[in-house]
């Protein structure tokens, strides 16, 4: 028997929820380390020691321990194939993994909870700015994966074919997060779509914040 | 013959300068085409067609477009795989993205110009607010990227080993932009000393924003 695989979380984070569904799809068990991260339990020296960024999720597994949830998926991806997350062909893969990073790079970082801790500290900005920006970035992100999406016949039940990928783990969480926020989806119908048809997905469904151990 | 190559750019991204570094290692020529960011020419429809997300770079390459930097790299590496930019295990691989990562995702996005407008516009920052987010977020990256670095015995030359890697091609930019907002990198010694190491490289060299045909 191989040992446990230990997955450093939080229920609310997105990059954890990414990580959550990947084990999930792959079939692969595991024990969950929480970290609640609006106590700053992520900034414990015993923490930053498995990750010195300070941020989750961290992935125990083979006898070591992995950061960033792209970097995950990807180790998970080649070292447990089935199913696979991404396609075979280079310019699939390029493509999966481009929309893939429009979350991961370009939404997701800008609207972390350390980022609006800095807007509402360090900058002073109201509740309501805080949320203005919030917004933002995700209506931003989400006009240009609509379009992305709408315009190519790559798309299909999924962000590329009929098989979830990277882009669909990522996809997921920054919806759900969008909703918790109360975004109008209505301008993206092409992407509630897809996230409709994954989280009709068990492998979805159980990865969900609300679904945690340590949820709320 | 097979097309040439086109690299839609502009001299001051970082996300930009991460390609033409690659490009450089891969010996592979290529043809620039500038959109001026500041002036807001990555907004034209033409260009939106190009990349709906209205950011640079996009690559014209193999009789397709793709974007997104990292999934750029990783189409170059899979499709041109010498000299290689990722180690050849799972587990090296892993380390190396998440090191390309930790800049790519949590320090360049929250410093790009789009945000920076986004703090100067909105919520109306200072010029000297606006240069404080900026050194925060690539401080507290590096705080972390140096801890990594200093602590692992798979630090070489480079950030892994002594071959360049993504995580080299990631870093330079990053340390160029600190070096422009003359942040002080004295706290960070390892991070330094493999910057000038990549520097001293051609590829890294060739690729810098000053020796671009579109630096003013």
């Amino acid at each position: 028997m191989s040992a446990p695989l230990t997955l450093h979380g939080y229920y609310r984070s997105s990059a954890s929820f990414r990580v959550r569904i990947a084990l999930n799809l792959k079939g692969l068990a595991y024990r969950t380390a929480p970290h609640h991260l609006r106590r700053g339990e992520q900034n414990s020296p015993d923490y930053r020691r498995i990750n010195p960024q300070g941020l989750v999720p961290a992935l125990e597994i083979d006898g070591q321990t992995f950061t960033q949830s792209l970097a995950i998926l990807e180790y998970l991806d080649e070292t447990r194939p089935q199913p696979p997350l991404l396609p075979k062909d280079s310019a699939g893969r390029a493509r999966v993994r481009a929309l893939a990073q429009l979350i991961a790079c370009d939404v997701h970082p800008i609207d972390n909870l350390r980022v609006l801790n800095y807007l509402r500290g360090p900058l002073g900005q109201p509740d309501a700015a805080v949320a203005g920006w919030y917004n933002h970035w995700i209506a931003e992100g989400f006009r240009a994966l609509e379009a992305a999406l709408s315009t190519s016949g790559e798309t299909g039940r999924f962000c590329h074919g009929d098989a979830v990928s990277l882009a669909d783990i990522c996809l997921v969480p920054q919806v759900i997060n969008a909703r918790t926020y109360a975004l109008d989806l209505s301008p993206f119908p092409t992407l509630k779509r897809i996230a409709d048809a994954a989280l009709s997905l068990p492998a979805f469904e159980r990865a969900l914040p609300a679904n945690q151990e340590d949820a709320e």
